[in-house]
């Protein structure tokens, strides 16, 4: 028994000792935990780790975000840390990408999915309460047809440097066909150009969860020849589901989920 | 033009300056951003931006965690965020676990993983400095002998609550074969009793990654008649790969990644 494996023992029996102090109170009851009032070490502390089960995927559905979280939610988009986790992942993005030979033949893509993607629809959750309310698809709508939301910087910068690379850029949109026009004109307005390709939803489409519609359309692209080598979005239905991009990137987006 | 409209007008364009203020020196030149020591808006946040890209799988392989978020690294896994995170994915899961109507016959599967999901090595990794330095496995080798990592206290309720709900649970490690005895001897010391299997690398796993390994062993699972309802495990690859499980749930771990 060496010094190092003694004081390795006696961290563990501290570790132990710490853990059980700290413990929360879990599964008291049935209340859901999401909307529950129930005790946790503090506001702020049960809120960031809820933020983090959704990113992560853990969440699984969820229509609003916990009401006690909203001054949590409102504070993280509006301050830098919604900022600079969008930077990060664009960072990591961009040093995948640059990892590559091009082939140069247009069939090296890269997907981008446009809401809380390429676009901010911020000013607009700031009027329904940073997704305190029920999806009202009545007043989004309104909003995508004034074609106003701005860039995410990062993702900007982003889709700049994968097309100096020599990426094809593909964008796939849970939006309707019938908002093409709106979006395009929102895309351009934001700074966003010469994209390969803007899908939208045909009539066909319409009822499909996104991640099987966004799978299809992932499938017919490789069918065409491209190779998917990266992809980003804000919800696991813009990656998950075969085929999958090489690489796929999960912007933050703790305001709403979609299937 | 209502007045919604001009006020989410209004909001876009203010949005725009303030992400434009915002907005972090990114893309400036090759220094790899994880171990750079260019300018962020704060250590912290920076940190804290960085274990979200690691959580979400956007980090890719990293061999030693960014020289510069040590402190943050410590202070979050001696701290209440590493148990509240914890906790929240364990309440999520069991949520989800309560919604089965058991079948009965012993084939309902949960798998878990050991290392940081049902076992804490956090005595070992304090003295190897939170994953600053390389993986040393004879060092780690040694501190699994000794059989004395405490468990992730929200892992062992969730444990338990999942056994009292009939679920079969599978553990599936990338520890050796040659570990079996120190690691049974661990799981009992830290609480842990009754499981169904414990699953370790035989002499013919050795050098896959554990993504192969572990997928490879729930598809046998399956071939069996077991039907994998959950996974837990602190790494992607303990959860990512054919087939996987109904729900999976990824812990947190910001101290090391496994392929």
């Amino acid at each position: 028994m060496t010094h190092f494996h003694l004081l390795l023992l006696l961290l563990s029996a501290l570790i132990t000792v710490s853990f059980s102090q700290k413990i929360l109170r879990i599964f008291p009851g049935d209340t859901q935990i999401t909307n529950g009032n129930r005790e946790w070490i503090n506001n702020d502390l049960f809120c960031d780790s809820w933020r983090l089960s959704v990113e992560t995927n853990n969440a699984g559905y969820w229509a609003t975000i916990p009401a006690r979280c909203r001054g949590f939610v409102e504070a993280y988009m509006k301050g830098d840390h919604y900022v600079s986790d969008s930077e990060v992942v664009a960072v990591e993005a961009i040093y995948f990408a640059r990892d590559f030979d091009i082939a140069g033949n247009g069939k090296d893509a890269w997907i981008f999915d446009v809401d809380e993607t390429l676009l901010s629809n911020l000013p607009y959750y700031i009027e329904v309460d940073f997704g305190s309310e029920p999806f009202n698809e009545t007043s989004f709508d309104e909003w995508v047809e004034l074609a106003r939301a701005p860039a995410l910087p990062a993702s900007l910068k982003l889709y700049n440097e994968l097309q100096r690379l020599g990426f094809s850029l593909v964008l796939l949109t849970g939006r309707s066909e019938t908002q093409r026009n709106s979006t395009e004109k929102n895309l351009l307005f934001a700074g966003y150009k010469n994209w390969e390709r803007l899908i939208l939803r045909e009539a066909s489409d319409i009822g499909k969860s996104a991640l099987i519609y966004k799978s299809e359309k992932r499938a017919q692209l490789e069918a065409e020849g491209f190779v998917i080598h990266g992809s980003s979005g804000d919800q696991w239905s813009d990656l998950y589901g075969p085929p999958m991009a090489t690489r796929s990137f999960k912007l933050p987006n703790p305001m709403y989920f979609i299937k």
